[in-house]
Parts: structure tokens; sequence; C-alpha cells
């Protein structure tokens, strides 16, 4: 397209917060096509997939069409595939299934998956959540563990109603709120547990660090850490998996654990895209860029989000936060514009801190502003509204925003959760979280 | 639980209309327990599977927990699980896995399958619209098809963009009308199949008899064929399909239709569980009962909905419809209910029909109320507006009625389509339709 009409053509690699964002920051600009490539045909709100998980939500309301978002810029093709590699020097993606796409610019935004930390069995048994189909497996898998429970009461005892959650990070601990929550709603769906000994679920969260979410600071940690344990969470600090096997995990200090679901919110790191790159890669497998945000020798090739080794003035990573891939992407947007326009392409990037934010569950937020804009905390009730409000605001697509948003009034006044479909049968759990492809290799 | 306590255990197999409507109908029922048994842990509503098809609704928006469902009846159960045998004479229902299920009375209503009429390559290639998971993953195919034209216009005379149904009843009507609109929202979001020859899909409407929807007025059908043929739709009456191939179909006139997609609204027949209770079945494998709706020489064991052979005074048997399900579903219960308190149970069954109504698209509804009614005929946004009351009401849970109705809405303000997910992977489209026993054998 591009090549042929002297017009310059970006491929974005990733309809990911920072993708669709770089998409849109090129819409209807002058001079450029655009092409946004994903695997799937639909940008995942990801923050929110322990929701759906959960049955807070409905799987559609966390999701919306790429080719929804970008058919307003006639200048933006979605291109559905998965990119197999790259060749820098000829500039072009080739896509599974041979097709080639030649760029002028390349916006690699493809964001994380998981790795195993080395830990034996994870691959095998764990579950992760990191595409909308893995959260829609995990909610069947969850929602089959109490079925079973209900069924033969008498074998609880292997761990189906033990629900174990590795990582006290911002998924962990909100995920394991949301099933805290969920479990009130499993003591009114299932009376057959009431009387069975042993017939209460719980859920344990296993950090290896001294404290949940370690970014925070220490009062919210504290405050959180509190909520989890009144609202009958197991919270073990200081804490590794050893190894996992069917139907149980070890702890590194020799306790056995029987259960039926590992959730694997550990080891986050740059999506395997990063090794096709060709460059020596950072920790966690993210790619070095220069503070343009570009790779070292290639001025044309954009790394942001997750995947890019940009780093604070200090030194610091930057956190794999939406906002970051936001800001990144309306970074490179702009660098292009500018050399495009033949003026000075050269500013850095400066990430501008608003905070960060995170829901234990009902009626309990955390926000902590960046010192920037004042560093206020809210915990509680306020810091809950507060959440409601940034995620319905950045929730894309009208309808999902309705959605969400009756949804969790629904959920707050009833104390239900309506979308408890076990959509996936048992049979086909385990191959779906095989062929996901969010914990390669 | 019945068996010990004295209580009367009534075993209900399927939570369809009938079932759940029987299962409401005996909730908190002095001296009786139920149990209600599915093979899925929600109810759905089949009526409007079409239209999570053809991305106008979400999945959850149409289906239901069932254990959400009976959870304000104490003395009613639900149980997970697919049934693999009866045994009448010692009155129990084996499920598969083995676990053995008592009952005192047993009222069967697990609908129907599709069969596929003796054409060839109809199991191993069409579609049908049973299951919420098989409308999820004939969406994703839908989408698919969409993205493969994309992605190769010049390989388009291969029937990707040709979708075929068989059959002009309802679902088959209503499916072609939904498409067609799908189809509008198509035409914005892939601009790369504007200017290609042959890049406009098209939907073909097959029926073997020379109208659409025969039990309807002629009035009725004539206005159904009308609307249908100026929204694009292809009607071919008096045709048969006489093979299936991968990429092409025959018809009984020799022609040849290149697609990819053939969705099968013909040869609906009972569930094979019919063949189970061991009697000589009727048409459509329904099972002859009685006029109170019970086996012959087994007065506790209710056949009720779509598989019930039951017909009216008149020799007619009754339509496979909600309606009718759901009033043998109350009149079983009362039967039951009747025997336990020693009273007169053999009332027959008389169907209290309030008439038929679909849905061909936009603005087109089509209503006929039953002669007991006034006989009246609505068309068009009257007809339409009155489908969409009725099925907001019929609709269970509060918050699929929210969000049905706002999808609704949104889709005839934006003339949008929100919900297009292709959630499942092109390479599993095949395997979820084998296994997911809508056609089985």
């Amino acid at each position: 397209m591009s090549t042929t009409t002297q017009r310059h053509h970006v491929v974005i690699v990733g309809a990911g917060h920072g993708g669709i964002e770089a998409a849109k920051a090129l819409g209807n600009k002058a001079g450029t096509d655009v092409t946004i490539i994903d695997q799937n045909n639909y940008h995942t709100f990801q923050a929110l997939l322990y929701q759906v998980a959960t049955a807070g939500l409905e799987a559609g309301a966390i999701a919306h069409q790429v080719r929804g978002i970008v058919r307003r810029y006639p200048n933006v093709r979605f291109r559905l595939g998965r990119v197999a590699s790259f060749d820098l020097d000829e500039r072009h993606v080739a896509l599974e299934g041979g097709d080639v796409i030649p760029y002028d610019s390349l916006i690699v935004a493809a964001g994380t998956v998981y790795g195993d930390l080395g830990v034996p069995g994870v691959r095998e048994h764990a579950f992760v959540l990191k595409s909308l189909r893995e959260s829609v497996t995990l909610r069947s898998h969850i929602l089959h563990q109490f079925e079973r429970a209900a069924r033969h009461p008498d074998r609880i005892h292997d761990g189906r109603l033990t629900f174990v959650i590795a990582g006290a990070g911002p998924t962990g601990v909100e995920m394991a709120g949301a099933l805290s929550e969920l479990f009130a709603v499993a003591a009114k769906d299932y009376p057959e547990l009431a009387a069975v000994e042993g017939g209460r679920p719980n859920v344990i969260v296993l950090e290896a660090l001294d404290a949940v979410l370690a970014m925070y600071s220490e009062k919210t940690r504290r405050y959180t850490a509190d909520v989890l344990r009144r609202r009958g969470v197991e919270l073990r600090l200081s804490t590794r998996v050893s190894s996992v096997e069917a139907g149980h995990i070890e702890l590194d200090d020799g306790t056995r654990i029987a259960t039926q679901t590992l959730i694997w919110t550990a080891g986050v790191r740059a999506h395997p895209l990063a090794e096709a790159l060709g460059v020596e890669l950072m920790r966690a497998y993210r790619v070095p860029v220069t503070e343009q945000g570009h790779l070292v020798d290639r001025p044309e090739v954009f790394v942001i989000g997750d995947m890019s080794g940009m780093h604070a003035p200090n030194g610091e990573p930057y956190p794999m936060v939406a906002q970051v891939a936001m800001q990144q992407a309306k970074h490179a947007a702009k660098l292009l514009q500018a050399r495009l326009a033949g003026a000075d392409a050269t500013a850095p990037f400066r990430y501008q801190d608003r905070g960060m934010m995170a829901i234990i569950g009902r009626g309990a937020g955390i926000a902590e502003l960046s010192p920037r804009l004042g560093g206020m905390r809210f915990t509680g009730f306020i810091g809950w509204l507060a959440w409601l409000f940034i995620h319905l605001i950045y929730l894309p697509g009208h309808q999902n925003r309705i959605s969400a948003f009756f949804s969790w009034v629904f959920n707050f006044f009833t104390f239900d959760r309506a979308a408890r479909l076990q959509l996936d049968k048992p049979e086909d759990t385990a191959r779906i979280r095989r062929t996901s492809g969010s914990m390669p290799r």
C-alpha cells in the first residue's frame, strides 16, 4: 500500500494498550498508512481479566473488536495474524502462514507472557490470565471445581476447593479478593456443601517477597494485607512454590498443598517476539532501546510498552502498566510524524506518572497518586469508586461501558455474580491452556 | 435425599424451558425434592442463539446459571452431568461417569438435536445452532471468513463470503435476516473488500418446501419473503441440499455452490435420550405419551417439550416451541402434586396457544396471535417491538434483560454490532462442532 504510493507505512505489532494508542495517534495523519496486527480480532482490557475469571463481568465487556476501534481512520488497516519473524534489514514482518508485510517504520508492542521461573510443573498445570480465552477457561474451571465438590463432598480433600495464587502483585491481589467474593455467592449456590466438613472454599496467596504489592507504600500494603485476611484470604509471604504436580503443589519450606487450581501471576516477561529482534535482551527479556524508544541502530523500529526496556532518568525500569505503554505509543507516533515533516525527532520519552490503583474487593480500593499530582493515597470506598470511575472511562466501547457499569452496580447491590457460566467443558480446559501461548516453551 | 425421608424425589432431565419451568413449579412444594440435571451449568435461551452467532448479543446475555434460578427453592438441587441411561424398572437415572440417581418420578425434557436427513457431508461440514458453545463458535467462524477474505481478496471465489442456510423455518429466516445486517457492519469494518469484485458477502436460504415459515399464514409468509429479498437474502424455495463437501454444497437440481459456511436448521428431531426410554418412537423420534403427558405404562415418567409426542385433540403434533414445553411442565407438576395429595391426577394436557412471533431484522417483526386471542397479525415495526418486549420479559435474569435491552437499543440506533469477538480460533472450530453433540451419530 505505502510503497507504491510514497506514503509512509507503519506496521504495529500488537493491539494491546500500546498498539491501539499508536494506531489512534497515527490515524488520519497525512502521508501515513498504518497496519495493526494482532492474533485476535479484538483488543483486550487485560487489567479486568480477573473479573471475567471470577464471574464479575461478561467476557465481551472487556474486549472490543480492533476494526471497530480503527474504522474511523481510513488510513489504518487491521490484519489478523501471528507474527513469525522480523526482517529488520529488508524491513518486513513475516506472519505465520507465510504472508509478508513490508514496513517503513515498525512499532513492536506485543506485551508480556509468563515465565515459569524454573519451577517444575508450572507449564503443565498452572493457569495464567493473559488472554480473554484463558479467563473464560479459568472461570469454567473454577466453577467446575464447585460442581465436582457438590457432586462428591467426600472427595474434597483432593483440594478441589483450594485455590492457590502465586504472586501478590496487583493481579494476584485482585484475583484473591474477587475469588473470596465469588465464594460468598457459591455459599448460596451450593447448599450441598454447607454441612460438609471442609466444604468451605479457600484461597491462598503465595508471595516470594515479604509483602504484598511491592510497588505500593508501606501503609497501602498493610491495608491490603489486612483487608485480604479479613475476607478470608490466606497470605503466605516469603514463600515460593518449589514444584507443581497434578493435584498438589510443594512450597520451598516443604509444605504440600492439595489443590486443583494454581493461578500463576509471577514471572512476567517480555513476549518471545523480543528475541526475534536480534538484540541482546535486558532483565525480564525486555528490549533495550534509546531514550526515544527505538532500537539503537534502527531509528525506524520502536519497541513500546511492557516489552520495552526504556527506563526513567534515575535508571529504574518503567512499571509494566497500560499508562506507560500508551504514553510511549503517543511519543513514538509524534517522533514518526516529526521525521516525516523533516523536523527534529530526538525528544526523549518522559513518563508522566499519574499513580496506580487496584481493588481488593467490594468497597475496598487502593489508589496512590504520583508525587507530581500531590502524592495522595486513597483506600476503602473512595479508592474503590475512583477505580470504577477510571476503568469505566478507559474501557473501550460504549456498550462495554454500559455493560460493565451495570454489572458492577448489580454485583455491589445484590452481592451476586451473574456471569457464572461454564462455557468451556473440563475436557477442553487443558488444551486451551496449552495452546493459548501465554506461557511459551 | 428423598428415599430416606419419605419425600417424593422428582428428577428432571434437561434445564431448557421445560425443565426449568418444571423445577420452578415443584419448587417449595411440600413433600417433594427435585434434582434437575443438565450437561451445562446454565440454561440457554435457544431462540436467541442466532443473535449471538451474528454478534448482536453477548453470549452471556442469553444464558443464566441454573443454580441461580433454583436457589430460591431449598427443595431443588442442580446436578451437572450427562445422562447415559434410564432404568425405568429400578427407577434410576445413570450419568456418564457412573453415578446413579434414583427417582420416584421422572420428567424427561432433553429437547432436540439435528438430524442430517440422510444428506452426505452434513455431519462433517455443517454448523448447527443448538447450544451457546456452538453459537460462539459459529460467530468466530463467520468473522473469520471476513478476515480471510480481507487478507486474500483474490481468493474469495472459494465461497468464503457465501453463507448458506438450509431451512426457512424461524431459525433459518431469523439467521438470514441477522446475517444481512451483520453484512452492513462488515461493509464498514472491511474497507479492503469494497473495491473487490465479488467482495460483497451474500446469504442464500434453501428451503425444500415452496414457502418460508410454513406454519405462518400466507400473508405473513409473503411479507417475510419480501423483506428478506429486499435485504439482499437469496431465497431458493423447493430446493434441497443433496450433498456437502469441504468448500461447496450441491443442490438437487445439480447446482454447485462454493461456500465455507453451511448453517443447518433442518431435520430437527428429539434428543437421542428418547431412544433410551425403550418405547417405539413417533415421527421425528418424539416419544409417545398419554394425553396426561406420561409414558403409557409408567405414570411416573413424564416426557415434555420438544421430545414429547403429545398432540392436540385434532391429532396435530404440538409445535416445538418454548410455550408448549413450559405449559407441559406446569401440567406435569400439577399432576404430580395431585397424586401426592391423593387427588385425581388424570386431567389431560391442553395447550393454550398464544400465537407465534419472529423477527426478520431491524424493524421487521412478524407476530400472529392465536385465534383464541383474536387471531390478529402484526408485521413490521409493531411486530418487531412486540417481539422485543416479549423476549425481554422471558429472558431469565435481571442483568441479562438489561444487557439485551441495551444491546438492542444500541444495535438499532447505531446500525452496529458490538459483539464481534472471534473468541474461538479457527483451528478449534471443527473440534467444538464435532463434540457439541447437537448432531449425534
